[in-house]
């Protein structure tokens, strides 16, 4: 099995590494360079069409792509501690809770970046009016997100799941794009420190 | 068990009902009206605090949101047909196409209704150049799951899943805010009549 990936700040890489460290699984990244488009060329789009990491190749030649399609493979090969939940009803709040996350907080963070952050400038379109709206929509998240918070010290509820991840490298990624989480939004703070300080945070 | 929908255009509660017309699972769905935006209610934002259907409420008060994960819950109780795989590497890559429809073929076509439909226009700022430009984007998009198309009858291989269900409500309401299928694409359209032609698509 080979997992190809490529180091901070791209997010989804370190989705799955962070997912590996939780399960104690060591799996070394093939590094994908991203400087010389290396996941956009004819041999890695013969793995992933869409030329995008990470992107896993199993033993057989098969691949999957899609950060949480990999780490739900992965959680079948390495069932405990379960990141997907335990039940059905927590396997479906999961699966909630990581769309949520991309459909709500990392939306608007990857519409800045793709719209309004100069470092995309050089290589896209950008329609910057429509990227700035992201600030906005991104405050608004996190204001939601701080309220559902409320519930309990994890994004699902009362265990650390693969929502964490998502919302981790999320808010990490928006810091370093220059959005950084609202002081004022306590519950979303306490989050964050709680799964910064958790090993895998490193990874 | 109460599911919260609406009618046909609404894509995402058609999802659900083709699933369940799939399962042959008779479960009558509960009128959210769109119109006097019910479900930005305070009522119904109790259920879904993102005010946004499907949701289904189960017997315990619990609810579930987002399409998705409603039908992995639904797939769990009634798990014949699968309709998310049957294997651990089949689940992978249904899990992996549903997120590339979505991420891929769905967003331009949510981005064009959202920044540049008229009838989206009175109730939300509007970032016209940009919603036209997802016009081209989901052209592009038809042409890559187009040439994906030529592995196999569905799309996420030989057998129908929650992939052939989330794209085929994602290219009928692409048709009818006014961006067709292009019948150049012929794996493309050849799908879309093998699909619609199942009882289901009648959901």
């Amino acid at each position: 099995m080979k997992l190809y990936g490529a180091p901070m700040p791209a997010p989804n890489p370190r989705r799955v590494r962070i997912f590996l460290a939780e399960k104690g699984v060591d799996m070394p990244e093939t590094p994908v360079n991203l400087f010389t488009r290396e996941h956009k060329s004819a041999e890695f789009r013969a793995k992933n069409s869409l030329g995008q990491i990470p992107t896993l190749e199993l033993d057989s030649g098969e691949t999957i792509s899609e950060t949480v399609a990999i780490c739900r493979y992965l959680e079948e090969l390495h069932p405990d501690p379960a990141m997907f939940g335990r039940t059905a009803l927590e396997r479906a709040q999961v699966d909630m809770w990581i769309r949520r996350v991309e459909f709500v907080l990392m939306a608007p963070v990857g519409a800045y970046w793709r719209h309004f952050h100069p470092r995309t400038a050089a290589l896209l379109t950008q329609y910057k009016d429509y990227g700035e709206s992201n600030v906005e929509v991104y405050a608004n998240a996190q204001r939601w997100l701080d309220r559902e918070l409320e519930r309990g010290p994890f994004i699902a509820g009362d265990f650390f799941s693969m929502a964490d991840i998502c919302a981790l490298s999320t808010v990490d990624f928006a810091t370093w794009i220059g959005l950084p989480i609202d002081p004022e939004k306590a519950n979303l703070t306490a989050w964050h420190a709680r799964v910064s300080a958790r090993p895998s945070a490193a990874a």
